[in-house]
């Protein structure tokens, strides 16, 4: 069931012509202000401005080419849409998004600028999936979930792969935790390449269904969720679920205020542009700086969309 | 007078213990809207936040060691003031920070945070100079003048090396004009290294003085300058002026709505944090793209420093 790590090396292979392989930052006041050695990998600066450019490439090459010629739909108004949408058009085959109908002009118009065909349903999870089901059906196209897929999830453990290649022997990789995919393939690169090291994850407070997912040791709904890092709204899947289970050490919850905070000095120090869902890791570096102290500490910076006519400070 | 190929190798090798070796970035997106190769020196990404940190360092390194540990003092309340703390903090002297009394908090708390001595005066030009002199007098520290100084010119001409030095080839050379000392030091080295391309200029409609200068021959002072390129309000000097005539092409002009745009367009697509008069060079690009049409163009990026809390979008 869990992939081996043939796997991931096939899927870095298959990605690598798609996807940029980002540059790992790293800032001298980050480290004085944690007393730890931090590597950013920016997958703000991958194509689309996200790592799930990494996920959605993967699956689209994993098809059979005559599912591909069918083309992929999703729903989703977040970053994954934006990752079908373009690495559809990479790969010359057609994207089917399904999106709410009170989904943020930005989202929307930057999901049609590459291209994809877009299906606008009301604001539930009922329509939503319903709507994507009639399409398939429509199109034929094939459904890729964007967190709980394993070949999302293998494309998505190539941001991990690259930076343990580049930093060698980091203590720590620590990433924000959504759907799942990310630090699934985190923590399974993690796992064959520094066997003694660990994978954390990062949550706010007002989503933190994967830290009770892990402390019941089963997956809990994404109830209400209420938070800035919109891209952690999600939750956890069946495919991503034994993964994270059996290689994450913990997860680590913050606060909205930690998260803002996180972000803002993020931008003023680090002088790029990180999207709330990848400050909510930064900040639980400096929530709990002790646990890192002159540890190698590898943060996965998930994205870069943020609408700036709407920052929080 | 003018430095020869020899004295910018020396500087090169004199600061780079002490600065990064930046980043050149590109962008797909931006290379499609302008149908140019446009490749961006990030010193944005330097210690403290600006290629000034490349010229207060060779200044500083450049004293006698009986000057320098003296301490040295300028009157600034931008970027240089900044680098002259930093770096004289980085080579174990003091520095003097002259500031008029309304500067920003948060750059004068960013000064302090170097370790400087900040001396407020009053908010004229008359004030500054009389204020650095009577310290100067006090202090018997050395002046070092953020722009028309050759040492500093020197120093902020290693940023071009280095981009030139990994991207090869380029076309065209396009900086922010402010007291000059970035376009002239790497007009030098165009000169110098690619003799066949060209070091453009760029400047707000608002402060066009250095746009006056070339156009008289001779330099303009900069009269009620009204951009939000706060870096570029200040005036050329007799020091850069001579190199500025002779190996820079031209200066483009751009509106203030131009600067914002470019400013948004690139925090979007590029998920960098650069400071408006970065943006001045984004927007000459942008304004007259005819002319850098299928060319390589390097575009040094300034600087990151802005305050997120007031910003233009």
């Amino acid at each position: 069931m869990i992939p081996n790590l043939d796997a991931i090396k096939d899927a870095v292979k298959r990605v690598k012509p798609y996807v940029h392989n980002t540059p790992v930052m790293t800032s001298r006041l980050f480290n004085e202000r944690t007393g730890a050695s931090v590597f950013f990998k920016c997958e703000n600066f991958q194509r689309m401005g996200a790592f799930k450019m990494r996920g959605a490439t993967n699956a689209i090459l994993q098809l059979p080419k005559s599912e591909r010629a069918k083309g992929v739909i999703t729903h989703s108004s977040g970053n994954f849409a934006q990752a079908l949408a373009l690495a559809a058009r990479s790969l010359d085959t057609k994207a089917y998004i399904v999106m709410p109908e009170n989904a943020p002009a930005v989202k929307v118009e930057a999901v049609a600028s590459y291209g994809a065909e877009i299906i606008k349903c009301a604001p539930t999870l009922e329509a939503r999936e319903k709507t994507c089901q009639e399409n398939r059906e429509r199109t034929q196209a094939t459904f890729i979930h964007p967190s709980n897929d394993m070949d999302v999830i293998l494309g998505q453990s190539t941001a991990a792969w690259e930076m343990i290649n580049e930093v060698k022997d980091l203590d720590v990789l620590l990433t924000p935790v959504g759907g799942g995919g990310l630090i699934a393939g985190t923590a399974l690169v993690q796992h064959y390449l520094l066997p003694e090291s660990q994978t954390i994850g990062s949550e706010p407070f007002g989503a933190d269904d994967a830290y009770l997912s892990l402390k019941m040791g089963k997956i809990q709904p994404s109830v209400n969720p209420i938070t800035i890092a919109d891209g952690l709204k999600t939750q956890l899947g069946d495919q991503n679920f034994p993964i994270i289970r059996k290689y994450v050490s913990n997860i680590i919850r913050v606060e909205e205020t930690e998260i803002i905070a996180a972000m803002k000095y993020t931008w003023e120090r680090l002088k790029i542009v990180i999207e709330p869902s990848s400050a909510v890791a930064i900040a639980a570096l400096f929530r709990k700086q002790e646990r890192f102290l002159k540890r190698k500490v590898g943060i996965i910076i998930s994205g870069g969309n943020v609408d700036l006519e709407n920052l929080p400070f």
